[in-house]
């Protein structure tokens, strides 16, 4: 697939470098390290510091969603694959205000062991105290009874936005990581695959799927789904995914929630709006009330083709995160 | 190319309606035509009405911008292909507050054709005073000479902005005109076309390029550009893009420019933000000041595949509207 870049082996470097002089007012990179990179801040804080990263590939997340109400700062990894504890550790030198800091990432295992690497560094040579909050949103990438095993994925952006409005306004480190986990626990996602991305270095798609096929359950990085079939129509494949979530966490009538429709890369807001469309009527044909909605390519993998519907069940304190205001350069809520 | 739908003939309608139970805080569609959506606000406004529209297939473009600081109210047509007159008439019956409405669409045959019929309606039938802004920034559609043939692209959200900002700010239609005006001859975009989208209802791709190829110029409906060759790198691309776009309007040292690096539908973000590193390495060799940032799929031809860069010369004023708060479904600046 053609791409727009220069050399290959390039692309994350001067995707930050350009992402950095795009946005200067809201985020920079240290000098540390140059896959670590903050929020800037107009004011001195002294809250709980939030910090996000994982794989490049997946733009606007994680860097886009660094700044007020969501992530003080992000490491970055190369395309699809983690960071290493150097740019984790150096974000969150920079970011403790002496509150601790919350790491949140998703369930991958070279994320496991460079953000837990990086927390036992942070911990012991640096006396800041970590929490970890690991996102398993993904319902089809492990049965209810192994949830822990469960991949994240665009729930993550609820996840990270209940940490940050937390943090904003003041909860102390226990409180953040009880309402990240909570969200964590009360959000889930299905995906469908269309059509495959390419890796800048190599070229190759990131998976294989006929011109007519879909595949339910799909990865971010392209991992095997549940089910390979025809391609159905957007309703056909709503109810699915919604049903299936349904199935894992049953709302009750009355419930309200917070929907995400994300794209992953190629497909179209057209599209998006026409699922969302369905969305809305199986939740209000089950009298679940949507407080808030969110429709777009939020997490992606490259240009891959397909979307996700991610559906989190809110309390009134998770309302209140989902409806706090936001200043990211990739994000912004009034 | 595989999508996300049901019935292809169904495809706007059920997007609109999904955009609008998406966000009710925000848009509503008139009971006059499905195709015609207004801004809800909380409060009563007496100011100049903004309206957009043209074809879809450009989300979040046009559509996503109606809110406070952007537009009052949008006129949806078919993929591709202007609205008609009524749902433009009636838009602009309900955002009239006495002050006149300002049109803002592209310069394309039937865009002209349609909002002006509207205009005189409004006008002859409703007593309602209109003004029309008509978008150019494509430098590659027609020579310089011949700058009223030029097509609206991307640079049309800077000059909604403007219109936007300057009703907002209670100006008087003939300045909202002006300030919009203004912001449309100062505005300049070139861009670069990489693979063709589809078109819901027929499944053919918009053009034709070979697997290694890419094409300067393209216009966002698959009009022919103004050269064909072999895809460079984003360097190059850009470099290319931004001679042309200087050459047309020389910016001198000193000056201040809102950029906007906008994706065609399925290119990345990466992708962008690699670009924009290479536009801003250019303006500052040049001592040429980016005064805002705009990196995102602003306004696309659904999942075509290239990009464009705008940039808008400003004065202090023009600065003004570029930094002026929004708060749209699809755009938000705080």
């Amino acid at each position: 697939m053609k791409k727009l870049m220069n050399n290959p082996t390039n692309v994350v470097d001067e995707m930050i470098e350009g992402y950095v002089k795009a946005f200067p007012n809201y985020v920079k990179q240290l000098e540390e390290n140059k896959r670590a990179l903050v929020a800037v801040r107009q004011e001195e804080t002294n809250k709980v510091g939030v910090l996000i990263g994982g794989g490049s590939g997946h733009e606007p997340a994680f860097m886009g969603y660094v700044g007020y109400g969501m992530a003080d700062g992000v490491a970055v990894g190369n395309i699809f694959a983690s960071p290493s504890p150097d740019p984790i550790v150096e974000v969150t030198k920079k970011i403790d205000n002496g509150q601790g800091v919350v790491f949140i990432y998703g369930n991958y295992a070279g994320d496991l062991m460079n953000f837990g690497m990086a927390a036992e560094i942070a911990d012991l040579e640096e006396d800041i105290k970590v929490e970890r909050v690991i996102v398993t949103d993904d319902v089809a990438s492990a049965p209810k009874e192994e949830m822990h095993k469960r991949r994240g994925i665009a729930g993550e952006f609820f996840v990270t936005k209940a940490a940050g409005a937390a943090a904003e306004k003041g909860y102390s480190i226990e409180d953040v990581v009880r309402v990240a986990k909570q969200m964590n626990d009360v959000t889930r996602t299905m995906g469908v695959g269309l059509s495959p991305c390419s890796l800048p270095q190599t070229g190759m798609p990131s998976f294989e799927l006929a011109e007519d096929e879909m595949e339910i359950g799909l990865g971010h990085h392209g991992e095997p789904g549940i089910e390979k079939g025809k391609l159905q129509t957007a309703d056909e494949v709503v109810d699915r995914l919604v049903e299936d979530i349904l199935k894992d966490m049953p709302i009750e009538s009355g419930n309200k929630v917070a929907v995400l429709v994300n794209g992953l890369g190629s497909t179209t807001n057209m599209e998006l709006y026409i699922m969302f469309r369905r969305v809305e009527q199986i939740l209000s044909s089950k009298n679940i009330h949507i407080h808030r909605s969110f429709v777009g390519s939020y997490s992606t993998s490259l240009e891959m083709g397909g979307a996700s519907v991610s559906i989190a069940k809110l309390n009134d304190e998770l309302a209140e995160m989902i409806d706090f205001a936001a200043d990211c350069p990739m994000y912004v809520q009034r």
